[in-house]
């Protein structure tokens, strides 16, 4: 309430994070320079220096505010009781949250190298804790017998990879709507951890 | 049988390239100079462009390079009539070619937009290539009734990018062979694009 709204730190700083994202995301984080990030905003780039230290803090506060989101607006989320319904809200979810924010998702995958070793433990961290809440589902849902998962780690890549991948196709405006592509995720999913399934039995080598 | 064998280009073209494989994966491409690619091979950079025209023609030839390989040794797979068997000769092929040159993988994923639109275009038509011969083992086995996939477009490209996801995490001598990460993944894809399947009824939205 004391604090002035539109004050001067509070205007740069998102319009700092946002040319920085839009920029890594277009050129890589190694090919863009302060100096450019600046230009982008349209200040000094000493001014640049009173928001972020460098530009390995940019691109740090970039990831951990994307993870923060990402747990925090997954912790939002309705979670209904049984698992089955559960894992349903995690792919939805997983689904629109990336395709909201290609950016961030692309730098996320992209810029992980360029973390300092203490920022990436950091990043590492928050990712597992998301990884983990998919895996309690998973594990749940085994022990209800929902679920029939030989490896409920693997099957939580597995899974988190396949949705992300959906940000590397989907286009706004294509054949199918953000819930279409949902559903036929769902479809694949659901029977890949399905307990009822009739190809169960062993294959000959 | 003409060729001398171990003459100038025929050592320095295999060296050269793997240096270049090495340097874009560790420091990105856009980091990298023709004059460290030099350094790491012992060369002079003018006895490098002797083989490459520029940065850009070594990257293009790294990627495209791998993508040959890609389809030419899944050409070369044993391949079973039934689609059932031939998808899961596709999972257990995609995970094994992928986790012998993770380097290959990793550049092929993160330098694509480093490529000049021609050169993307090259590339982008191998990789549906290889989309598309997976999108073919999903339409065969929805024609014989044994698999049941809403979109085999959408699914071709879930499940690469669900079998892509093991190199980010897999690590030679962890608690895991090969052969069984490939296991647990085939029963996941097996079950994913499944016909036989008791969950399979219209859910409430």
């Amino acid at each position: 309430m004391a604090r002035t709204q539109g004050s001067h730190s509070d205007i740069t700083g998102p319009r700092v994070r946002a040319a920085a994202l839009r920029l890594f995301a277009q050129h890589g984080y190694a090919a863009v320079s302060m100096r450019q990030i600046a230009r982008e905003v349209g200040v000094q780039v000493g001014a640049l220096y009173n928001y972020t230290p460098d530009k390995q803090a940019l691109l740090f506060s970039l990831l951990k505010g994307h993870m923060d989101d990402l747990l925090e607006e997954w912790q939002a989320e309705q979670r209904p009781e049984a698992s089955r319904a559960r894992l349903e809200a995690f792919v939805r979810f997983h689904i629109r949250f990336n395709l909201a924010r290609p950016e961030a998702i692309f730098i996320s995958y992209m810029e992980l190298r360029n973390l300092t070793p203490e920022n990436f433990a950091v990043i590492e961290a928050l990712r597992k804790r998301y990884e983990g809440a998919l895996e309690e589902i998973l594990r749940d849902g085994q022990a209800e017998g929902a679920f029939s998962v030989p490896d409920t780690r693997l099957a939580s890549y597995a899974l988190i990879a396949m949705l992300t991948g959906v940000n590397t196709w989907y286009r706004a405006g294509g054949r199918l709507s953000i819930a279409e592509v949902a559903d036929i995720y769902w479809d694949m999913v659901r029977k890949a951890v399905s307990a009822d399934d009739a190809t169960g039995a062993p294959q000959p080598a």
